[in-house]
This record gives C-alpha cells, sequence and structure tokens, in this order.
C-alpha cells in the first residue's frame, strides 16, 4: 500500500502526529501541515513532528549532533516552531517503540539539544534546559488581580500561585476563555500565564493559558514555570513537585543549571495517509 | 503488527473513525467509541461507523438484509445513533474502495436501507428517505425572528431562507454560538435550525445549528430540509438544488416519495490502533 506513514500520539493530551522522515525527502509544506492538524479535513493535531537526521535540516544550531534525530516541529498553522515538552516525549516515544533509540539519547531541536531519558512505564524525562526569574508582575482575570512571577524557560511565562485555601478561590472556576490581563511593557510579546495551586510541598494544581492559543490541556515549559516560582517563593533554588494539569499529571525537576519535565507520552495508532488526500494538498 | 484496523474519513467536514468488523467480534463499548473520537487522547471524530455484517447486530429493522453490510454509527459520546448522511457516503467510500461493494449497493442503518450509488468521481448518493413538511414556526437569533418552515426528516428540522438580499442580512454574520430560540410547544424535543440564503433558482448556500450539538460544518439531513422548505416556498414538491454549507458542496434531490443527497467522501488515511491503548479503555 502507497502513501505517507504516520504515527499519531500525545503527552498529556497535547497530541500530535509523527511523520517519520530518516532521509528528509517528505515535502511538507505548510498547506500539507495545516491540512494534517485540520480535526475535521485531516487526521487533527495540535502540531506535526517530522523525524529526520539533523544533518538533512538546515539552520539546525551548531551543537546539534548532525547523526542524531532531529525534531522538526511544525505548528498547526504551518509555522516552524522550536520546542515543545510534551512534543519531545512522544518523538522520543515514537524513536524507542520503532528501535531507532536506546533508553537514553538526545534529540536534537531548533533550541538545541535535548537529552533524554526513555523509562520502562511509557514515561519520559526531558531536560529542558535552563530556567530564569526575570521578575514579578500582576494578572488579571475577570477584574481580579493575581500576583505572579516572572520565568523564562526558554519562552516567557508569569507563574501565579493561588492560596492554597480553596475557599479563597476555586481553581477550576476561573474564566480562562478570555486571555489573562498582562502588563504589556513588562511583556511586550504577550506572556503565557499559569495559574497553580499548592496541593502539598512537592505537589501543585495548574491551568495554563497559552498566548496565541487560549487555555490547554498541557504546557510543558508553563508547568516547569509554574514549579520554579513556587520553589522561588519558598526561598529555594532547586527541589521537585508534580504538577497536576488538565492533560494529566507530570514531575518537573528543577536544578542549579537546568530543568526536567517527566511525563506519560502515549502512542495512539500508526497508519498510512491516503497519497491521494495528501496530494490534494 | 496487532491492533484495530480503522480508516479515517469525512464528509464534508463531517468526520468519521470507521472500524471493519465483519465477523462483529469488535468489543466496541460506549468508552472506546469516546476515547476514539476524543480529540486529544485518541484519534478524534464526530463519529464511530462499524462496518459489520447485519446478520450479526441485534434490534436491525426487519426490512434490512441481514447478509448486507450494516453501518453500526455511534455518536462522539458513546450513544447508539440511527443514521447520518455524511457518515452513509464515508461508509459506502470505504466499502468500495476496500472492495467489498459494487458501485450500486444498499447500507443497512438503525433507520431502515438505504440504497446508494458510488460514482467514479469519488462523490456518493444516498437515498435519504421520505421528506414531510409538517407546519411553520419562526426561529430567534440575536433578538430577531426569521420564519421557518418545519420538516420532518426522520429527525426534526426548523429550515429559514432569508431573504436573497445580501444587504438584507450577512449570513455569515448571524451568530450560532447559542441554540437558536424555537417554540418549545410545536417542537417539544428541540429542533435542528437551519438558514438559508438562495442564490439562484437551483442553488442555496446555509448555516446549520445541530440540536444537542451547536453549529456543525454539515448536516446531510438539514440540506435535505432547507431544499425541502425552499421547494415548498415555491410551491413546489420536488426539484433538485445545491447546498452550499461550511464543510463543502452537496446536491439534495426531492422526489416525490424520497430525496437523494449526493457529496463527497474522503478518506484520509488507514491504520492500527495500538493494541495497548485500545486496552486501555
Amino acid at each position: 500500500m502507497q502513501g505517507i506513514d504516520f504515527v499519531k500520539g500525545h503527552g498529556t493530551e497535547n497530541d500530535f502526529v509523527v511523520l517519520p522522515d530518516p532521509d528528509g525527502k517528505l515535502d511538507l509544506t505548510p498547506a500539507r501541515v495545516r491540512a494534517l492538524c485540520d480535526r475535521n479535513r485531516g487526521l487533527g493535531a495540535d502540531g506535526v513532528l517530522r523525524v529526520v537526521r539533523a544533518g538533512l535540516v538546515e539552520d539546525v544550531p551548531s551543537d546539534v549532533d548532525p547523526d542524531g534525530w532531529f525534531m522538526d516541529y511544525r505548528n498547526a498553522d504551518g509555522s516552524v516552531a522550536e520546542m515543545c515538552g510534551n512534543g519531545v516525549r512522544v518523538f522520543a516515544a515514537y524513536l524507542r517503540e520503532a528501535g531507532l533509540a536506546e533508553a537514553e539519547f538526545v534529540v536534537g531541536t531548533r533550541s538545541g539539544p535535548r537529552p533524554v531519558v526513555a523509562h520502562e512505564d511509557g514515561h519520559v524525562t526531558v531536560h529542558m534546559g535552563p530556567v530564569r526569574i526575570f521578575g514579578e508582575s500582576t494578572a488579571t482575570v475577570g477584574g481580579r488581580e493575581f500576583a505572579g512571577v516572572a520565568v523564562d524557560v526558554g519562552n516567557p511565562h508569569l507563574a501565579c500561585l493561588i492560596e492554597d485555601d480553596p475557599s479563597e478561590l476555586d481553581l477550576t472556576a476561573l474564566d480562562l476563555t478570555v486571555p489573562p490581563g498582562h502588563d504589556s511593557v513588562f511583556f511586550p510579546h504577550g506572556v503565557n500565564v499559569e495559574f497553580a495551586r499548592k496541593l502539598a510541598p512537592d505537589a501543585i494544581q495548574m491551568r495554563v493559558h497559552e498566548r496565541g492559543v487560549g487555555e490547554t490541556r498541557s504546557c510543558g515549559t508553563g508547568t516547569v514555570a509554574a514549579v520554579a516560582a513556587m520553589l522561588h517563593l519558598a526561598g529555594k533554588r532547586t527541589g521537585e513537585s508534580t504538577v497536576d494539569i488538565p492533560g494529566g499529571r507530570v514531575r518537573v525537576g528543577i536544578t542549579e543549571d537546568g530543568s526536567t519535565l517527566t511525563g506519560p507520552a502515549v502512542l495512539v495508532a500508526r497508519g498510512r495517509l491516503d497519497p491521494v488526500w495528501w496530494s490534494a494538498y
């Protein structure tokens, strides 16, 4: 049977179409990415992860091994993207299952090399790089202000820790259908906003509004930002915490020089795209 | 490779997961239907179409041939459904492509046998059964009333023909994010509401709000209802018209004793569901 091979998978309900393309021969146009991600006309996904040898891709960061696997990540709108913590887990799970990688390996991304560990239980740990606290600001939802910590995880976040008395505020009642207000001088290019509630010293519950997208089931860098903010407010520089998000549970670790994100990666289906359908885009 | 075979396809952007199950051995629970249709955790679809011999299904209408193919249609919420004009086209396209049916055959459904014709160009004609005009009523959108014709196509519709002067009302500007108001005494179980504008004597443009669902890209019975209403208001009992809906274009014919719906059916991909994923639900 002809057609283009694909795998569909998700990480905490952030879902992707994986396209194996070891020899870099796939003509993955923005129109095809949009059609693939279209949830009615195509397969439907938040993004596409092309699996290709790094040396076959232009403009790869110089510290990425050209012989290693590169995650060519595209947003659902067809644009090129840099990194996605949930996407890397699905990418790694695909490589492991296809027998293309060992349990510990490095994924090349447009943000640089990302070491990963694929665990026996199907979870994957991704090294997410350094985290930097760069100030304090406030978010506004429904006329109410929330104090937040500004965190850089490669992209900007405003992580708001809400008092852990449920009678004070029900996290699930926050209206995130409109973007939270933020200081547009402090965040000139917009910001991802997290609202987190501490459940225990090493456990938080969180919701996230991604800039330009809306509320999502999960945001990898957002979970890292929320844990970094929680530690910062407790006067700590390092630590670990679970993070419960609408799409599931992940575990974040913050060290002196980096961060890790551990969570599930689920492969849902494998198959081939219809060649007539593919050629129509 | 193990796993459950599937095909993903759509008819005017109403999309389905087709599950071939000729011997009726698939344990298709409501939880599995919900997981399959979940657009993040599963494959994502508006519904599931199980392909099974009619004789292997309980409670099939007595006029359905037990040796013929039966469309076991399930809604995304896991419930059993009767008929879907867009689904039958995708179902027929799958059977044709798999070599399991000739160009003209009959699909068994919970609403009875539906004769279909699979054309060379990939379009499929489905006999949709009788149409009955049963009154007049009004729909309300944004405080404005629209006169409509009540039409029974196996399910209830209120088809509102809007004056064809675009300066009078821009069809695309109608706010269908909330259900249109309707006479709840006349339609005690709710109603599907169509807003249609005549483009030519045999061409209309339409939007539809499906009861319990919201605005959709396409509604097969809704397009039949709109054409029946247009003919009724023109004093005609029979006729044909194209219908442009957000998901594409179909053609509807109304005869003395029935109706036909002709439109595209697109097969997007074929593959296998991961057995670990399947067994988790």
